[in-house]
């Protein structure tokens, strides 16, 4: 009889791929007594949540960080329980086998400070909707104003305290890849390699800073939202859906709208011409994708997350870094343009720093960054295993 | 003594480039008893306004029909009063030796059905802002959903009404283009050229279909909106205020943004990182802009013209076409999309119809279709006046 095994191995390899991060990942909670902000705030009684993919080898040096995008949340590989409908959003590049490679790489995920999601059970934060415990009630708008570089400091005080002081890696996707710049010219010595998926310009430009200020605009237009004290009754939700249904529109591309649906109603009898209510059919998919998540998300959070990324700029710091940088970006992107990104290659090359460059062409613009992730399968693990 | 005319003319010819269409403008009036929609609704005692430059020949087939934007008016050329700050959208092009010549050509501006601005005392209109006779009380909601070919054959019969049976030319830029290639389908007989400037893709698209969705949404969400009954009392401004946010954002570019505003505060003793209070320069430039015209905009106007454009398409009716064809988009347009009028040009020549097309390279994206349009003064002269 033949070695069992000779049968059983390709299915394993197959079934490690096919399926999500193959183990079950938990979330893990990182806590500070006290965390100063870059503008000299204190936060006391800090938590972020984390979850990690691999094993920490001894010498500490096969990190890999994941930052996540703006609506995202540190859970970036694997299921929480194996019936979950989903994995992780780089679940199709992380874990055995894949891209960025588990049997080789310890990947560590964070949930950011000020996370959109903060009443999802599966993300821990801090920020608008935690409790002060100065005032035993939920902070609102007297959160400190907190920065990305805020973001990064935290991250830091993560992984020190697991002991690591190396990064083979950072990288993110969208605002991720806007943390994993700052990562570089925060903590220099510590980043070896930055990947930056559908990554923006060097800094948040003016046009970019507007697209914010519209993401925002509904939730401090909707009178539940009540200067940002509506914690324990009804919530900002419609300002929330608004703000949500305009980042989702910002993610997508014309192209992939109109293969997707063309002008199809969303409903067969009921003609756009003869009602208000009739909608289009992207209309009603927008709405129902927002449907989906919109109760996850906390109004005051949206508000921080994106004063955060209005703040950003590192164009002077270029110099510092001393990693060096593959950039990818989505050719058809209406969020993060690809002139975006060029001018950000431009800047670091001009300031020394090595730069590559893989174009992702997925076709639906700057949700590629999640969606076509897999084109750069080879590109992203040639320049993180590369010497 | 020399002539004093030789040195008057000189002058007369410099005043009349210099400044705005020569002539004060006077908005007329055009009544209709009953106008019946494409739906099979009727719309009773029905008004929009207009305004003519130049002089009708004899022949009555020197006429130009000017279409307006989505947030415009039949305001094309002129000034009310010398003391107007401000001209006719188009007076850059529009007045004596100017690329549409109005010693040369009648020229016909007209407010559409469902005008935006039903507030402004320049605009007259029918729309949910007007008395329903039915009623004696504003329509609201309870208006008939028109189409873009409503627009134009109420435009059809204010032609009639002035005994103009030929368009030399039908154009606009935006919404404008959209309603002039809808009269080459509704009307070839009439029409021997359509200039579609900024123009968008052949019918609304699933992309475009969304973004007036977003510009419906804040209307909507805004609680004083009260499902259309707000006339009398407070109008839903916010809700108003953050549409046209929106509709401004889209009509510029980035490379524009970052070149007029940088990352500069608005105010140079107020960092943005202090507060939320506390802005950058773009965002208080376009809140300034709002502010300016926000209270001429009636809400549910704002949403029966989008719903209008959403429902428009003219993609299986092109081979009825007998006008020839300019088409003169931004090369940087942010909204309607180059690859749209590509799209457009793609699909006129499929159909037989000739076509022509001059690019704008303003620099700030769709706005160039109003602020750049003197670069297509040669080819839109040449376009009109080829027989």
């Amino acid at each position: 009889m033949r070695n069992p095994l000779l049968i059983i191995l390709p299915l394993l390899i197959l079934c490690s791929h096919a399926f999500a991060y193959d183990r079950l990942v938990e979330k893990q909670v990182f806590s500070m007594k006290s965390f100063k902000t870059e503008s000299g705030k204190e936060i006391r009684d800090l938590k972020v949540g984390y979850e990690t993919y691999g094993t920490l080898n001894e010498r500490k040096d096969n990190v890999i960080l994941i930052e996540h995008f703006f609506l995202g949340k540190g859970h970036a590989a694997g299921k929480y329980k194996p019936e979950d409908k989903s994995a992780g959003f780089w679940d199709a590049i992380i874990g055995s086998g894949k891209a960025i490679d588990t049997d080789k790489f310890f990947v560590i995920a964070s949930d950011t400070l000020v996370n959109v999601n903060a009443k999802d059970p599966n993300t821990v934060t801090t920020g608008p909707a935690s409790i002060d415990p100065a005032t035993g009630r939920p902070y609102g708008m007297s959160f400190p104003i907190v920065t990305i570089r805020d973001f990064v400091n935290v991250q830091k005080a993560l992984l020190d305290s697991l002991g690591i002081t190396k990064l083979r890696a950072v990288m993110g996707p969208s605002s991720g890849s806007v943390q994993a710049l700052t990562w570089a010219v925060t903590y220099p010595e510590a980043v070896e390699r930055v990947i930056g998926v559908i990554p923006g310009d060097i800094d948040c430009n003016p046009f970019a800073i507007q697209a914010l200020n519209l993401w925002m605009s509904p939730i401090l237009m909707d009178p539940k939202w009540n200067g940002g004290d509506y914690y324990g009754r009804e919530e900002p939700l419609d300002g929330i859906r608004l703000s949500i249904k305009q980042v989702i529109f910002s993610t997508y591309h014309y192209d992939w709208a109109s293969a997707k649906f063309g002008r199809a109603w969303a409903a067969a009898d009921k003609d756009p011409a003869q009602s208000f209510q009739n909608k289009y059919q992207i209309e009603s998919w927008v709405d129902t994708l927002v449907g989906a998540f919109e109760k996850l998300y906390d109004a005051n959070s949206i508000l921080y997350h994106a004063k955060a990324v209005q703040l950003w700029s590192i164009k002077d710091e270029l110099r510092k870094i001393k990693a060096r940088v593959l950039l990818v970006p989505s050719k058809k992107d209406l969020l993060a343009f690809r002139d975006y990104s060029r001018n950000t290659e431009r800047e670091l090359k001009a300031a020394g720093v090595p730069v590559e460059v893989f174009e992702l062409d997925g076709g639906t613009g700057h949700f590629d960054g999640i969606g076509s992730i897999t084109q750069a399968e080879g590109a992203i693990r040639k320049f993180l295993e590369r010497p």
